[in-house]
């Protein structure tokens, strides 16, 4: 214990005497990267097939809202993914129709800067949020709703037809695949630019003395391994590395084929609460000192953790204004709720 | 049959000789009221011992989309009473927690000008917004959270904390009461002006003339008897007068100890199917042609239900634009979501 004290010292003196700009590139070295400021360059990135339009970003938020794409009609994607926390619903494991928690005990993960995720699900089975959008709404534990139910079900409404119509051109076919990409590319749209962002677009003082201190700490202890990139993770990485994980036993979710776990993003992570997989852990400390002992084979101290969290706690990002939609009447051909 | 036919044109003749303000004046002598156009008159109706303050009403919008207040954590105010449905959840009987239907199979009443109604709840039980919130968030098949758990869950929070002190000053209370309370004064604001309102405030042209006919129709039959006052509904009425409601065996439902059953809004009656307390009839025309059959013993033609739901189209209103709401992160103290 006594050795990583002075570790601990040695980290806030170097710290103190790196300059901002120089932690900056010490940041952008281990892999960090901001959300661009410029919006001709954050368009690029988060849209590089230029699929957004003004019309589909309001669609897809309806569409989001929309309970009745599940198969009771009282699901929506917001349900799971609330936007007004972080993203996220604040369980372990999600619950959905018939009040099912997902089998796997699997934690809904945000979708705030999702877009910047190199693979979607823990297992990172699906490429990206346009072919994920495809599952909740199927899966038995979640919406629970057929393709067929949800293409019925928008089609019998006129005002959706039109606004599909208005968004992709008279001879739309408004099937599920649309209706599903039509969500991912409003969801492409969900970034939350940070005070951390702030900072590494040159704003030196936008964090905190603390903050930057933190942040040199997670470099230094190889957090950025995994955590990297704008998402600061999304992408899969190997689990469990030096140790076995304590919760192991919480769901049967062991990663994908290859044993790999997707890397959840760190933006919002204090406001995204349990974590891991298996949402097994609900304190951000106790889930960073897990990390360091089952990732990288460090015992943290209570102060490094603390110092980490501390850093963590500037990744909360501003999150866009979104005006809650009035979502189109049913008609009598609307399929009914179907609670069973 | 035949013989309603010719009061059917009768009618039309009576309404095209009618101008504007004659069937203005003839709706309101029949006792139909316009949500008021002068903002200060309005204000006094929906706030008439000033407890609106903006500070109040973000607040309560918070808290009316916190799924925290839910036992499980994920069943807020606006699941059942959806702020872009129409005020509704759009099925039959209400499904809350452990997904549960409402045992008496009543159907969520919209809250949209809920402020106009003379009483809260199909059995009028409580005289107001703020009395009528403690209602959903304890019961069992709803939100099943007990006092202390919302208590509880708002304390946690330091951010729901100073929002209450800067709403009702550093020595307030957060107690049950001052929580649903604050809900009641947001739905105050939930106001929906229609075109409806636009005619009886003057506006000739703001209906057309198939619902001035509409109108007329919705008056010499009689239906201001019950559905009047600017919510067109919102106070307790016999139920089943002429005849026995059709569907009277779909729950148990048969009205508070005098036998009466409050009259619903026909405000955005059009966007809130299905209807009648026990959500029995999903076709409006179904709706309006039951009515006709059980409160005022009139076999009304299809024709005369087409004009009336016509008019009832007019009722659609403009909803207030409701940016949806960032709340505050769970805490370590904030007691877990508990879905059983």
């Amino acid at each position: 214990m006594q050795i990583f004290k002075y570790v601990g010292l040695s980290l806030l003196a170097s710290s103190l005497l790196l300059g901002a700009s120089d932690l900056s590139n010490k940041a952008t070295k281990a892999g960090l990267k901001a959300i661009p400021a410029d919006e001709t360059v954050l368009s690029k990135l988060i849209d590089p097939n230029k699929t957004i339009s003004a019309e589909k970003v309001e669609l897809g938020k309806k569409l989001y809202f929309e309970p009745r794409l599940s198969k009771s009609g009282i699901i929506s994607c917001n349900t799971c993914h609330n936007l007004g926390m972080g993203g996220v619903d604040g369980v372990a494991a999600a619950v959905g129709h018939k009040w099912t928690a997902n089998p796997h005990h699997l934690n809904s993960p945000t979708v705030y800067n999702a877009v910047f995720f190199a693979a979607q699900f823990w297992d990172g089975r699906s490429p990206h949020l346009e072919d994920q959008a495809q599952g909740p709404m199927q899966a038995g534990p979640e919406m629970a709703a057929p393709k067929s139910l949800v293409e019925e079900r928008v089609n019998s409404m006129p005002a959706y037809v039109a606004e599909f119509k208005k968004a992709y051109g008279n001879d739309v076919k408004i099937d599920f695949e649309t209706i599903t990409s039509t969500i991912g590319i409003f969801e492409r749209t969900l970034v939350t630019p940070s005070r951390f962002d702030d900072f590494l677009n040159g704003q030196k003082d936008a964090l905190t003395d603390a903050e930057k201190e933190g942040l040199n700490t997670f470099i230094d202890k190889g957090c950025t391994t995994c955590h990297s990139g704008i998402a600061l993770g999304g992408s899969m990485q190997p689990f469990g590395i030096t140790a076995k994980y304590k919760h192991e036993n919480v769901g049967d979710f062991k990663g994908d084929k290859n044993k790999m776990v997707k890397a959840p993003t760190l933006r919002n992570i204090t406001e995204t609460a349990p974590y891991y997989h298996n949402g097994a852990i609900w304190d951000l400390a106790d889930a960073v000192k897990e990390m360091g002992r089952i990732q990288l084979g460090l015992a943290l101290t209570d102060d490094e953790v603390a110092k980490i969290v501390t850093f963590l706690g500037a990744l909360e990002g501003r999150k866009p204004e979104i005006a809650y939609p009035q979502l189109p009447k049913s008609t009598a051909t609307t399929p009914k709720p179907d609670f069973n």
